[in-house]
């Protein structure tokens, strides 16, 4: 008798978060209203790619700034941890992932982002510090670039721990 | 025989933009998907309120800090609106509200922000030129300020403008 084969296990940052910090509207894989941003290791950046639905509109014909803004977030916050961990010598998937919050958020619009299209982060750290880490985070669409981030992470304070 | 009574006329940036304009997931009044913000003055001050729903968690506890730079941004934009129409002589209802649209976000997280109850925006502008203002919003909840913004708002460009 053959052995069922094993999946093949999750490459993405998002799936590693431990139960209890798995419910962020953009980035859970608990939470079913949300967005569910799934962000891997390409080479040395970390990418995500994820096509809005149409309720995701600012003005006609373009994405929300907020949508923006909130995958520049999550997406920044994957990065953080994925290069936190890499910097120990550790792949995604090798054990629970390490869960950062933001300290601050900065988005230039570059361009209007066409609704419609995928979107694709890509993001690295530029500055990596014990005490945080400044990821940067560029949304390109068909390879323009329409808005750029930065975010700075801090791993998650005694006070955000939940008591699960 | 009496005659109906009229509704009063909101009193809110988001009822009186253009219906073209209004489908924003933040704060468009025809997006039923979307959070629909209302921001109104309050003396020399612009104010929302809204209560997130549960799905909008970060951490356990706590809001998803996407939807704080999302609801910053929308009222960002209400608060420019209605500046440009104080300074023109004109209140909110007077007529038609001109649209801006955001060229950069920043959003500083000063504490966790607690998931139930209501959050307030309040704004105003800093700064204000015929090519862009700037506003600076607070939210708070009980009293405590949770995240400060500072948002650049720009007249929407032509290349935004809808073939409606």
């Amino acid at each position: 008798m053959k052995a069922p084969e094993m999946p093949s296990p999750s490459s993405a940052v998002q799936d590693h978060y431990p139960d209890s910090y798995a419910h962020c509207f953009g980035c859970g894989r608990l939470n079913g209203h949300g967005h569910r941003l799934k962000s891997a290791w390409e080479g040395e950046d970390v990418v995500a790619r994820i096509t809005p639905g149409p309720e995701q509109i600012s003005l006609p014909g373009f994405v929300y700034g907020g949508l923006i803004a909130s995958l520049i977030d999550c997406h920044g916050m994957a990065t953080a941890a994925a290069s936190a961990e890499r910097s120990a010598g550790f792949a995604i998937g090798d054990r629970v992932m390490p869960r950062f919050v933001t300290a601050s958020l900065q988005v230039r619009y570059l361009a209007p982002t066409p609704l419609g299209p995928e979107l694709e982060l890509r993001a690295r750290v530029r500055e990596f510090t014990a005490k945080k880490s400044i990821v940067d985070v560029t949304i390109s669409v068909g390879g323009t670039a329409t808005a750029r981030g930065e975010v700075v992470a801090v791993i998650m304070p005694e006070s955000m721990r939940a008591n699960a």
